[in-house]
């Protein structure tokens, strides 16, 4: 008898739903709206829903699914399964997510943050597959962060580890939205790169193909910069360039701290493939230490946005299924 | 029958070594001299007759030994329980240390970098000993570094993890030996601190009290720099606390990225107790995040230069032990 484990990722806009198998092949992706109007309740319904359709389509009886892995943002309590609270996402303060999912499905639920569970989605079936070692960082508005040691997912002794996008990289830098300054985040994220871009517009009036853009859309994206770079703007390539060497910084003291296989990048700005990896594997070799060669290998994650509910099910089944 | 495990600290100047029991109670240290002139072959029979020596003095039939632990500078090759090179220690070019240790005593041997020797003996015996999480730095010549997840010491994919003293702290800060630029190590090593001090009275020509201890001894070190600070001199305070400073950035990074119950400094610049404890932990709160209350304590470790040969001896329990 097959058996699967579903995963579930909980996100702002849209919940994602799959099943996997041991082995970690997962079944089709289904994406349902998040409900913005029914608190709690309604959220923890439309959960319940969607796994009974993966599980439907699946052809399984609940009998083979063994459990459900749920990957929410937080911050989390995971020992006792609870959301504190999710900015983004309505009527989520100290809701008993777990619980309140495995007395619906009548199955057992394992919690776990949303940047791990993508990070452990990546390191079971994604670019990380083949890694004893894994770091992820997720390159969107902010920066977030997942560690995977010998097939552990870092969580700390207070559950607030690997939040690698507030690591200090630049002394006395940017000030961060967390009350620190020069955090990676500040340096690394689509967000950041897009806003800093702005001000140094309006602040130096460089030259660039930029500014018809934001006269046209009132802003920019890290998209644009990348595009008007490979149009040759110097300007966007200066500050590309520039995002690329800070990440590959936090990659070589990554590289000191975990010793990782591989470094592993995803998120909205990751899009941009090898006009990313590229530069950020040039400057990441020109940091490197001498004392050995580098065998941190830094890529692109292998299932973009699939990576949290993919993990969130690699995290039951490290729960539910020895 | 009461059961022990021997501990070896191997160092440039004294081998260190001790008997333990399960619970982590420590023999007294016995301290030998490291032969310089037999090469391999001396030093390991020094740590033969040393362990010998141990066991003797604790009244213990060699069946009460279940096995011995070796720290040993490094870079080691753990997997095969060589040494691959050791600086500051002559002979000691690929030498298969934990084998040729193991056929003299006729006892198991587990090998160990010393910075994680160090590491897990504060883990086990020592400052760390009620923690789950522990992050330790040793700041003397350079920074070492050592972090023990639940019980598990970090080792990275090619053993080269957990360099704490070489993560980037200082963008295109000063070279470093290790062939990058603003490592941590540039900037809280004991030495350092000092050789930054000297070159400062050179080209700023501060008012200092250095300055005669200099004339004098032809050296500063960082004893004198918080000597003089206590004594009431601006620049040695100006230059203690922007080490106290970078220090406590240092471990906000690492409080980001292992949420650790406790961050523990040893090595020479630890002597000086709460003179650095104080002022790192002020900054530390300064620079922590507000996102949580800080949970993580950096404090002065317990077992000062006995934590190595207490570690290894704890590494053999970890193997041999269960």
């Amino acid at each position: 008898m097959a058996e699967m484990c579903v995963g579930i990722d909980l996100g702002g806009t849209f919940i994602k739903f799959v099943a996997t198998d041991r082995q970690g092949n997962a079944s089709e992706i289904l994406a349902l709206p998040t409900p913005t109007d029914g608190g709690a309740d309604g959220l923890v319904e439309q959960m319940a829903a969607g796994a009974r359709k993966i599980i439907d389509t699946a052809g399984l009886s609940s009998e083979q699914v063994l459990g459900v892995g749920v990957g929410s943002p937080g911050p989390l309590d995971l020992k006792a399964g609870i959301v504190i609270a999710s900015p983004n996402i309505s009527g989520m303060v100290n809701v008993p997510l777990r619980d309140m999912v495995s007395d619906l499905l009548a199955l057992p639920v394992a919690l776990e943050n949303d940047a791990n569970a993508a990070a452990y989605g990546e390191y079971i079936a994604g670019a990380g597959k083949d890694a004893d070692d894994l770091v992820v960082l997720t390159l969107g508005t902010g920066v977030g962060g997942g560690v995977v040691i010998g097939g552990e997912v870092l969580h700390g002794a207070h559950e607030i580890g690997a939040e690698l996008g507030h690591m200090i990289l630049v002394p006395d830098g940017e000030p961060c939205g967390c009350g620190q300054r020069g955090c990676v985040e500040q340096y690394c994220s689509a967000k950041f790169m897009a806003d800093r871009t702005m001000a140094r517009m309006t602040a130096e009036k460089p030259p660039t193909a930029l500014r018809a853009i934001f006269d046209t859309k009132g802003s920019i994206d890290s998209k644009d910069i990348n595009e008007a770079r490979a149009g040759g703007d110097a300007f966007a390539a200066e500050v590309w360039d520039a995002t690329a060497r800070h990440l590959a910084m936090a990659c070589v003291s990554l590289t000191r701290i975990f010793d990782p296989d591989k470094i592993v990048l995803t998120g909205g700005m990751a899009k941009a493939g090898s006009d990313l990896i590229d530069p950020v594997r040039a400057h990441f070799a020109d940091l490197h230490w001498a004392m050995t060669e580098i065998k941190t290998e830094v890529a692109i994650a292998d299932l973009g946005s699939d990576a949290g509910a993919i993990g969130a099910a690699g995290v039951a089944w490290h729960q539910f299924g020895s």
